[in-house]
């Protein structure tokens, strides 16, 4: 990798790129072009052979992009050549199926701990896991080896839940709760907030509206 | 509202303030300082001012915003000053989630009609909702006045839920499967990858740990 100082947009790009390579990949594709790429990722050309020379020579003129060797470079550089511990705090309907969706385990994030603060919920087993009480983080995260932390509690909670995963050594949150939370500077925080798309939509409807284009 | 031409990321971070505004005004809020806010919001204040201008004069000098007006003046110009009605194709672990959460409704959008093309699923009670046939989209889609579609199929079915949600008029979609998908240009589509967040957090540990800041 030429450089560490990767833009947080091109990240963005970076992690669809690994997503369609993957598929690639599995179809037993060697090769893909520049435009392909680009097509299946929905951005312009260009930008992927910017974004992409983070990464060195990857680009064969006149052919494309060797889909294996890319996808190593792409995934060695963002850190997800291996797979990353999860702890899940908010055992909540959010919570319950993230522990189901088999995605995160197939892209190399395992889910090794779901905790919450409900005794009603502590004790029960979702998608293997049994539910531990989130007072149990700290004790727990070093056992289980927890990297990254996951919040999918109601927003009144998410900042214990933070104060719980920063106080057991996490030092990454992806915080699914529509609030800001306070963590030291060194642990990396980022926010899912899927309402922000919906926004974005009916504003584009009603924009759209306003142009006559329906 | 001078202009209908919001950057995207103006846009995101506006559903972020409206959030914010929200709670102020339950609160009993009438001002914030336009510090506050930004404080609040994760941004810097210069930044809150600029994407505040394109909704005319709100801030008073040495005051700040007045809340109730401000929030009335984004959510309308976003559009979400309405309820809109969604449908959500895809009744697995997260469409279910997703039709059990709060928060949909709270910011204004309504689950009208849930579908999916598993037989056993059909006929089932979710949140209040029947699930219905994917193939009765087109045929329900007007009488229950759908305007945006939400797909939560796997990655697979993306396309397919995609298809009948345009034919059935939808001029909207919130994709959370992991695919693109192809829809007429004047169909508004937002993606939802949280996969994205999770690689992001990994790189920046991954990039902490470079720098020696643990």
């Amino acid at each position: 990798m030429k450089s560490t100082r990767i833009p947080r947009a091109t990240i963005q790009r970076l992690a669809a790129y690994v997503q369609i390579l993957e598929t690639l990949s599995q179809e037993g594709e060697k090769v893909i072009s520049s435009e392909g790429l680009a097509r299946a990722c929905g951005v312009n050309p260009s930008q992927i052979r910017k974004d992409l020379a983070y990464f060195g020579e990857f680009g064969v003129r006149g052919v494309g992009y060797y889909v294996q060797d890319l996808l190593t470079a792409i995934k060695q550089s963002l850190g997800i050549d291996r797979i990353w511990n999860v702890a899940l705090v908010g055992v909540g309907n959010l919570g319950r199926a993230l522990l189901r969706h088999k995605i995160l385990r197939k892209r190399g994030f395992m889910v090794v701990g779901a905790f919450d603060c409900d005794p009603f919920k502590i004790g029960e087993e979702i998608a293997g896991l049994e539910v531990y009480s989130s007072k149990r983080l700290q004790e727990l995260a070093q056992e289980l080896n927890v990297e990254i932390g996951v919040i999918t509690t109601p927003p009144k909670r998410a900042q214990r839940a933070a104060n719980y995963l920063v106080e057991a050594g996490v030092k990454g949150i992806v915080n699914f709760a529509p609030v800001r939370i306070d963590v030291p500077e060194n642990v990396a925080v980022e926010y899912v907030d899927f309402i922000h798309h919906l926004f974005s939509v009916a504003f584009n409807i009603s924009l759209n509206l306003s142009k006559g284009l329906f």
